[in-house]
């Protein structure tokens, strides 16, 4: 199993998948270069018009609901469903899933029509996703999972999963990756990614490749979210006393650039739960 | 009134003011990292269907005309409606509000339907919502100002801003900011800043942020000039002969990154204008 | 006409054509800060509202069918038309044409509605522009123009140029410019340029760039791509072991910055064909 996460890398440079992102314009070029970057080739198409078509040629499908309207949810249920038709892998981004009732009812319903392989969310998306309600009623505080609050999440994450038949990721402080059974606790990345818009968006993308070249949906789930926290570390290295957040992110995807199996098994940094 | 100046950049870091701007995808990632980087959370909607919801739970809202369209329009007008009964401040950016009617015709309604805490352009483009015509007849000149006009232009600038109760907020080789009284003249900024897509845009977001955590519209958006001013010249420092106007736009956001009160205090260069 | 060639870069710095360009939001960042870079003016607008209105006041017009929709259809033709009356230049970039039946119908729709100067795409595209189906039937393989299969691919361009009145742009390894008669070969740039997102639609903007401020259509399409692809071998040099594609988009950038016309005499590499 451990064989198989390090490999990942390289199978993505190999195989080249063909990944589909129904994104936000907000970060749909970083999206795009970081699938690049890992090896992936991106594309785009976001209207009825031609997103289901697209998706059918592809490898796998990425849904991000950042900026999110009712023509783009339209495309994004009928490519989700031809994607489940084809038994292509399509994994969720719940962006913003707790800021209005329209992207509610907009994750309810693409669950409901939609099998996802994957839901990639932070911790009060995937527990809105779960239970419905808002992690604490009244002031919607961030919640970030911690060493003390790990066991209660990973019961919540493995309901989901199992509901769902899905693989959830949750990601903050200490990054979560969970099916019904099994759940890998990931502790790479950089605090520096939060000052990066589409570090998410990004993850999600890379899950999808990840995804496309796997047979283990659990492990290049759980790939992925090391993949991007290393990269997170690399990029945190190379920071000069000048630079911020801008740099910070092209440092991000160009190191992506280079990871490969060996750098991957080097630096991964997880334990699995039970 | 110098010390609250001065106060600005750290309240930002302090309370994370979350800013809902209504934009264009040519510059949106820009705007959201820019707005990471001086330490404000950047959140994005701008369809009919969740626009307002979000505005609702954001500390302040940000309208940019940029590629306008009927959605967004909408969109613009009902999250602004709610932005001022909620007594959030709105800034409007009316980009290209000179090169078409339908730009011309959305500025005077978005104008009529609601109040806009501060209205930034370049002086094209506030000549132009002010007075309803070009500066010049045929031919659309870029205008300048500098010392020898300045005097009349304050004076239209005045009018303008109490005629819609706003700070008016021009942008050129000297940047002015003015409510009906009173006009600061910014002298910080860089040549560089005009070849980089969206340096305008950026400033309206960080406008909005500034204006989020301030009592004092007018000192707001005067902190505002200053600082995405300083962050011009520092990025210009950095430059080396090799890079050109995509470093520059890092540097530009890099710099933002790192103002605090202290570089604030040290750099802004300004006087008021009576 | 080699002298003129070399003068383009520097006509652009004086004339400061606008360029309306009508493009996906995945590179629209890009292309705006490339055509800064070349000392264009970029204007985007894609609405029906505003954007026939935008192109009569523009130099050139850009259209490209990355994520394209109904709607950007509609404001495509009609700016199309608007162009043609106004004896404006007017590219098409194909972006995905080969992918979906919407893009499919919508290039043939844009190809009667509008004569356009130039038309630029990979070999699968301009094939199937040109042929109306794909270079090889089963498997999309992508193709790639060599010293080996040169020649009925130059037929073909003429005879596609030849049909359409126009241009011809095919990028690959080597790159090709044909009119009815006449072809360039140019061997610029660098590998390094499919790693990045919107390589492709930045060359089709500065295309826009060059047609406006240039008496010879030919010319300037070969000069675009010569600028283009020394700017990708000017921005390979610049490479660091841990830069990666991020980085190597803003020094593409950054070298169209500084390209004059001495740097395009020294380093074009082209022949002409027959």
């Amino acid at each position: 199993m451990i064989h198989m996460l390090n490999q990942i890398p390289e199978i993505i440079r190999q195989k080249k998948p063909l990944i589909h992102s129904i994104t936000n314009y907000v970060t749909a070029n970083d999206c795009a270069n970081l699938l690049l970057a890992c090896g992936a080739s991106p594309i785009m198409a976001d209207s009825s018009e031609d997103a289901v078509e697209i998706t059918a040629q592809c490898d796998a499908l990425n849904i991000n609901m950042g900026l999110l309207n009712r023509e783009k949810l339209f495309a994004m249920i009928a490519s989700g469903k031809q994607a489940n038709t084809l038994h292509l892998p399509v994994i969720l981004d719940p962006v913003g899933v707790t800021a209005s009732t329209f992207r509610r009812d907009a994750a309810e319903i693409l669950m409901k029509k939609i099998h996802f392989t994957a839901i990639k969310g932070n911790a009060s998306e995937i527990w809105y996703l779960a239970k419905g309600s808002k992690i604490f009623s009244g002031v919607d505080t961030a919640f970030e999972i911690d060493e003390q609050n790990i066991s209660p999440v990973v019961q919540m994450m493995k309901e989901f999963a199992y509901l769902k038949n899905t693989i959830v990721i949750m990601t903050g402080q200490i990054d979560l990756v969970s099916d019904a059974e099994k759940t890998y606790l990931i502790r790479n990345g950089h605090s520096m990614m939060k000052s990066v818009t589409g570090a998410g968006c990004m993850l999600s993308a890379l899950t999808a490749a990840c995804l496309a070249v796997s047979h283990s949906a659990l492990q290049a789930c759980a790939t992925s979210v090391c993949m991007m926290g290393i990269a997170g570390e690399i990029a945190a290295e190379r920071m000069t006393p000048q630079d911020g957040n801008a740099s910070y992110r092209n440092y991000l995807i160009d190191a992506m650039f280079h990871i490969n199996n060996d750098l991957l098994k080097e630096k991964a940094n997880y334990e699995i739960f039970c």
